[in-house]
C-alpha cells in the first residue's frame, strides 16, 4: 500500500480559516512538507503552526524567490523524488499550501509529478482572493457580472486589456508592480475606487484606499480590488 | 450594546470543508439565518446541519427563485428588518453562506442594508470555484495566467468576448444555460479540454469532461472549468 499525498489549502493567513478537513488531515499525515524561501521561514509553515502535532517529518521546499522568474523544474524534480519515496514506503504526505492548492498555488508542480503515479487528493482552502473581499468588506462579483483575476507581473498594456474585459477585477502578487499597476487603474478612470489589501486575514494585514497607499513595493502577498463601476 | 452580524462562508458542500472560525461563530450565535427556495429546502442549511447545536432562533430567507430573475429588493428589505431587530436587541445573528459570502452571494444584499447599522463581519469560506478545481484535479490558473468567472446566464456574444479574454476560465450558474455554453466553448475550440462539475465536494457530486455530459439542463449548482490552452 502506498501513502497518499495530499495538497492541503489551510487558508489565506488566519489560522482559524483553516477547514475541518485539513485540520484534520494536518493532524493525522505523518510527513509534512510546505515552501520556504530560499533562506527564510515559510509563511504556510506559520499559518499551520498552532495545528502541526509535534514529531512529525518535515520536508521544507526551498525554492528560490527570483523576482520575475518562476523556480526551475529540477528543484520541483528533487523534492518530488524526496516525496515520492515517502509515499512509495506508505506514508500519507500532506503539502500545505496558502490559500487554495490550485489557486497559483505552487503545489501544481507536484501535483503534476506525483499525481500520475500516487493517489492524490486536493483539499480546497479559503483563497487569498475571497479573504481579500471579506477583510475589505467589498463584494467580489454579483448576479451575472463577470470577475477577472490578474497577476500584476504582466506587461502594462497587457495588464490594461486585461482589466477591461470584465465588470470586476482583482490584481494578485502586486508587490513590486504597485506603481505600475495604479498607473494603468487611473488611465481606466477606476483607481479611485480600488481598494488595497495587504496581507487579508493576518494580524499584520492593512485594508485602505488604493489612493491612500504610498508609492513603492509592496509585499508580495498584497492584492488590489477592483470593484465594478456603478451604473 | 447591540449585537453583530455575520455573513458566514460555510464553504461548497461537504461539510468538512467549514472553517474553524465559521464553526466557532455558528455554535455561538443565538440567532442564524438562511436562504431558501420558495418552497423547499435550504442547501445551506443542510450544510451546516450537523454542526448547528439545537435551540437556534432560525430565519429562513425565502427567495422566490424565478429563471433569468433576481430576488426583488422588498424582500431583502423585510428581512433584513427582521435581522435588525434581533441585531439591535443585542443578539449576533449569522447568515449562513454557500461558498463564499462576497462570491456571488445574497448575502450582499443583506450586508448593504445592515452593514452601515451594525458591526459586521465577513467570514470567508472555500468558495465552489476552488472546491471544484479540486474536485476536476485541474489547477484553476498559475503563473501569470489570468483567470475569469462568467455568469453562464450572460447573452451568447457576451459569454464568448468573455471567456476569451483570459487564459482560464470559469463559467458558473451553468444551469439551463449548458447548451448555449457548449456551442460557444465548441466555437471557441475549447469544448475538448472543458470539465464539467456539478455540486463540487457534495456526496451526489460529479465530475466529468464536457463533451460526455447529455444536452440538456444542468443543476443549478454546476460550473464548467476551461483550463488554459496548453502551449
Amino acid at each position: 500500500m502506498t501513502g497518499r499525498l495530499y495538497g492541503l489549502g489551510v487558508g489565506p493567513g488566519d489560522p482559524e480559516l483553516i477547514t475541518l478537513k485539513a485540520l484534520r488531515i494536518l493532524q493525522t499525515a505523518p510527513v509534512i512538507a510546505y515552501p520556504a524561501p530560499d533562506d527564510g521561514d515559510s509563511l504556510v509553515r506559520a499559518i499551520a503552526a498552532a495545528h502541526v502535532p509535534p514529531g512529525r517529518v518535515e520536508i521544507v521546499i526551498r525554492t528560490p524567490m527570483q523576482p520575475g522568474r518562476f523556480p526551475a523544474h529540477d528543484v520541483y524534480d528533487r523534492y518530488a523524488a524526496e516525496i515520492a519515496a515517502h509515499l512509495a514506503a506508505g506514508r500519507d504526505v500532506a503539502v500545505l499550501c496558502e490559500g487554495d492548492p490550485f489557486f497559483y498555488g505552487s503545489f501544481m508542480y507536484l501535483f503534476e509529478r506525483l499525481a500520475p503515479r500516487f493517489p492524490t487528493e486536493v483539499v480546497p482552502g479559503v483563497s487569498s482572493l475571497t479573504a481579500g473581499a471579506a477583510a475589505a468588506g467589498l463584494p467580489l462579483a454579483s448576479r451575472n457580472g463577470t470577475l477577472i483575476v490578474v497577476p500584476a507581473p504582466l506587461e502594462e498594456t497587457v495588464l490594461a486589456d486585461r482589466l477591461a474585459a470584465a465588470e470586476s477585477a482583482v490584481v494578485i502578487k502586486v508587490g513590486r508592480h504597485l506603481d505600475k499597476v495604479r498607473r494603468v487603474l487611473r488611465r481606466l478612470n477606476r483607481e479611485a475606487a480600488a481598494i488595497y489589501v495587504e496581507r487579508a486575514t493576518m494580524a499584520s494585514g492593512r485594508v485602505l484606499p488604493l489612493a491612500g497607499v504610498a508609492d513603492g513595493p509592496a509585499p508580495y502577498f498584497s492584492l488590489i480590488l477592483v470593484p465594478a463601476e456603478a451604473g
